[in-house]
């Protein structure tokens, strides 16, 4: 999948030399923004979704090619809020979202890919992943529960299974909300400080946080190894919402132009319709 | 599940008198509407989007209870915009969409309602049905695929199954998205002049027009005979795009408001927690 990138502050992953912490997940320079553009109904960000929506239909409609969007991010890092901005205005009859939480017994009793494999795009829609078998190099790793080789062999394994969706005519594209550990902190602690949040609130996630550079290395392990051309990682800067949202949906459209998604030619004879 | 019904154009099916026919599809009567809200994003709509939002999180939080959504309506009705209007802004990981359409081989060996049931919502989650089981006494029984005695038991059949979901925590709420034959008209020839929408056009959707009287007689009596007040049917005037948006959202909004669904209390020890 090669597209002319739109000028937003995420960064595609360039291989072996990837730095993660060259990216400010603070940046938002390309963005030219006047005072309306932070709102949730941006301007920018309203002819985008409608510009989204039509080019969904035509994927749809055209019924040959599919798209997988995976997101992964940091505890707090907006995965939620960011699908939601990208699926708001879609039909959602096109668009399958899967979350990946701890597998199950069943799950855990097959390859690691088994789970994911069953909730891969078809023909004509749009998958959204939040977390993903990218988990499977990250937790499982940062937490010792496999050995160097195994999650050196899982890169492969990953390009693999990239490879074959590739093939098969769905677009992979891969999104690290990139947040600082000082984000983080604040939105763990508005979380603390809102009695209607507190569900969202895992005492674990202040465990998890104290391993944040093992995190961080381990995701930028997984995206050097993982980011061929046909199945891209972007690493987006996340502390600003709106920025995070905008330059998703950039990528998407660019992305599902440069597919240039094609309604099917009537398979009837269109002047004999007589509607009466 | 009884709630305050909104002022909307949509009506209520109160049960063996009711009459289709008396529901005009062009009302708008009860909004009072200025130059902006016949917008996509009317400032009520808006107001409301939020507030579902906000409902749908609770809900999820809550865990406890859950919405089904479903959609009905003659080809053209617009279930798909009503149901993309109605998703738009709510989290997509807790909703589930389900198309039902033409029957699989393996579906037909199983009771009418198997492949339904196992779609219904999880706790916490909204479900919506794009066609649902009313498809089994409306084409079955226009075409006549099944006998009358068999559609009358379906109706009983729905009722216990729905009320099976309402015991168990589901609020049932049901759309038939009401347009005239003249709008389906319309809305046909509109596909017809419009390559781009060939695909969405069916010869055979000429074929089901004719159909029309018998179709409006196997909603209305489906409606008489499974209308309970534990899952209510709503009639939405669907000539005018707009009313029928707003009209589904206000009801969905005031039923949630109805189920006030509570954030669970924290299972931890809130004032211990320390973010570093």
């Amino acid at each position: 999948m090669k597209f002319d990138l739109p000028q937003t502050p995420a960064v595609q992953v360039s291989g072996k030399s990837f730095r993660l912490a060259q990216v400010d997940p603070d940046d938002i320079t390309p963005f030219v923004y006047g005072a309306d553009d932070k709102r949730e109904a941006s301007p920018r960000l309203l002819v985008l979704r409608q510009r989204l929506s039509d080019l969904q239909e035509l994927l749809y409609a055209e019924h040959k090619r599919s798209v997988l969007l995976v997101f992964q991010a940091m505890d707090t890092g907006g995965k939620d809020g960011a699908i939601q901005n990208l699926m708001s205005g879609v039909n959602p009859a096109g668009v399958h979202v899967s979350a990946f939480k701890a597998p199950s017994t069943n799950e855990l009793s097959h390859d690691f890919l088994w789970r994911v494999h069953a909730q891969t795009p078809k023909r004509g829609h749009i998958g959204v992943f939040n977390r993903s078998h990218y988990e499977d190099v990250l937790i499982t790793r940062v937490h010792g529960l496999i050995e160097e080789k195994i999650w050196k062999q899982r890169y492969e394994d990953i390009n693999n299974f990239e490879a074959l969706l590739t093939n098969s005519g769905t677009v992979v594209l891969k999104f690290f909300l990139h947040i600082s550990k000082a984000e983080q902190a604040e939105r763990l602690q508005a979380r603390l400080d809102n009695p209607t949040k507190h569900w969202k609130f895992d005492p674990n996630d202040i465990k998890e946080r104290k391993l944040w550079p093992a995190y961080q290395q381990a995701y930028e392990d997984a995206m050097r190894h993982c980011s061929p051309a046909h199945a891209p990682w972007f690493v987006v800067p996340a502390n600003q919402k709106w920025a995070r949202d905008l330059a998703i949906t950039e990528i998407v459209v660019a992305a599902l132009e440069a597919m240039n998604p094609q309604p099917p030619k009537a398979t009837f004879d269109v002047a004999a319709q007589v509607v009466e």
